[in-house]
């Protein structure tokens, strides 16, 4: 199947105007709604077309993107999952939650064959339309859910929309992605609040701020995005992020012990420069391949840091994509 | 009294080559030693005069500055001193060290007035004379340590050095120093390296790497430094880095706590804007006043975030300096 013709946005905040911008810049047809007057405005002066409500935008889509607020996104969700089957043509329905099992639990089981989860891992600590960029999926990895009930066929039809937006894909389980993003995203929300608001519990925070460099500076950049955002986020993912804060305190009293005891800390930097050097080595040097592949397939090859790049067939049981595989994987 | 004429520099890495390479962009006149050889060749072609020994930078600097390894800084200061005070010229002795009490406490009772220990808040994951730059003190704070036995007209002649690097003064009491940092710079290397090391430890850690983006980008970088530096700093500075660590963790459990028992967590977000807020704005929208200040008030004036701007004059108890003060504390 070639790219779906047309993308309904529903909101267009950060990620949805981003989206809208990128696929408007290649020519796609767009359809969005959204309540903030200036992204109205905005939008269609980019060309997409904005209409008044979710039901409009499923009408006339082929793929309804649900960028809403963290808050309501499983009930938009959920009745953009109704809608859609509802009309003849029967459109997929996504969304671009940092959370993917809650999400896919609000869809009613007779529409579940409709919906595919997605997460692109990209972001600001800036928010709404006048924060969105083209260039924000660039270069990203756009997180795929896939599970028992997954059609492919939908599933190549979301990914081509995200490999338009300009990332690659990563096929995960949405229980196996939500641990995943507690501790790369939500936890990190956090911690650089946790650590941030120390210096204002201290008795001598101007001093603390004179002192504060680069390192504090890096630890604590998230804290200064909206705070609802980051709020919402870990409140939607609440016992993955609960263990991961639970897991990182435990290392750091681990830590703490040893400076007490009089112990070095050679290990645990030594261990943390290897993590670093690997963390930025993912997604180098990977070997391209052409694969066919049924959920299990796709699984693996998320789970092995492999990533799709292109999507050539699909059918609702099987995938034949492009994909990078890390080189050490790329012979098996 | 003018600028001190000659700047002795003992160490040439990535602090004791940007100090040598911002002094020289500025004329003045610098001699330095180093046991690397690439080091020697490229502060020979910038006008530096390279030396053998300690002896020979102390003999003919004004102000030494002492860039050695953490590891061996305070015996190289003890030197250092020892030797000042068996010259004519009594030359006055600092260092960049991320530690101040340990330092001082090197350094024997008959030479501590010869003593002004500092620590320049600039660095980079990257180390060495390869990765030093003229620019590195530009616009940062230059903490310079003020203790009961602290020789204002020698606190001013290194301020004076450190002024010409860029930088802005911070006078702070050692030990109110070495907790200040433990939070906003040797914690912060902890954190950095157990985040980094959580996904290694995870089952599933390419899937981790492909779905890590910006804030973990961000909460991590500094993990990719050299990892003998970081451990150094903390091993330097154990018991306030273990006290930070510790409320560090509490604080991480006491969120855990909030998101097993069902509670929002909008005031920990609130507060961590509100603080990232303020750590933004430290050192910007400041007046700028003359005053004459004794040790107190120079340590109640960095306690307050005021920075030295310039110094005018000095005797051993008194100088006369133009501070930054925060607005809401120009009054004062």
């Amino acid at each position: 199947m070639s790219d779906p013709s047309r993308v309904g946005i529903v909101g267009l905040g950060l990620i949805g105007g981003s989206l809208a911008r990128v696929l408007r810049r290649g020519d796609r047809p767009v359809v969005a709604t959204t309540r903030a007057p200036h992204a109205r405005a905005g939008a269609r002066a980019l060309g997409v077309e904005v209409v008044d409500d979710l039901g409009a935008v499923v009408a006339r889509s082929d793929v309804v993107v649900v960028a809403a607020a963290l808050d309501v996104l499983p009930a938009v969700v959920a009745e953009a999952a109704a809608l859609a089957a509802g009309v003849d043509h029967l459109p997929t329905v996504t969304d671009v939650g940092s959370v993917k099992a809650s999400v896919a639990a609000a869809v009613p089981a007779a529409q579940h064959a409709l919906f595919v989860g997605g997460h692109p891992m990209a972001g600001t600590e800036h928010s709404g339309w006048e924060a969105s960029e083209a260039d924000l999926f660039h270069r990203r990895t756009w997180a795929l859910a896939v599970d028992g009930a997954t059609d492919l066929s939908r599933w190549a039809d979301v990914a081509r929309v995200a490999l338009a937006a300009g990332s690659t894909i990563v096929p995960v389980d949405p229980a196996e992605h939500d641990a995943a993003v507690a501790l790369t995203s939500h936890a990190p929300y956090v911690l650089a609040a946790t650590a941030a608001t120390a210096v204002d519990r201290a008795p001598n925070p101007a001093l603390l701020r004179s002192l504060a460099a680069g390192s504090f500076d890096s630890l604590t950049r998230v804290a200064g995005g909206h705070p609802t955002l980051g709020a919402q986020m870990a409140e939607a993912n609440r016992a993955p992020v609960a263990a991961v804060l639970r897991d990182w305190a435990h290392a750091l009293v681990a830590v703490a012990d040893r400076l007490d005891g009089g112990l070095d800390l050679a290990e645990a930097f030594s261990a943390g420069r290897a993590a670093r050097v690997a963390l930025d080595a993912a997604g180098h040097g990977a070997v391209a391949t052409t694969r066919s592949l049924d959920r299990a397939g796709l699984l693996a090859l998320g789970r092995d840091g492999g990533r799709v790049v292109a999507v050539r067939d699909a059918t609702s049981d099987q995938v034949e994509v492009d994909a990078q595989v890390p080189v050490d994987r790329g012979a098996q």
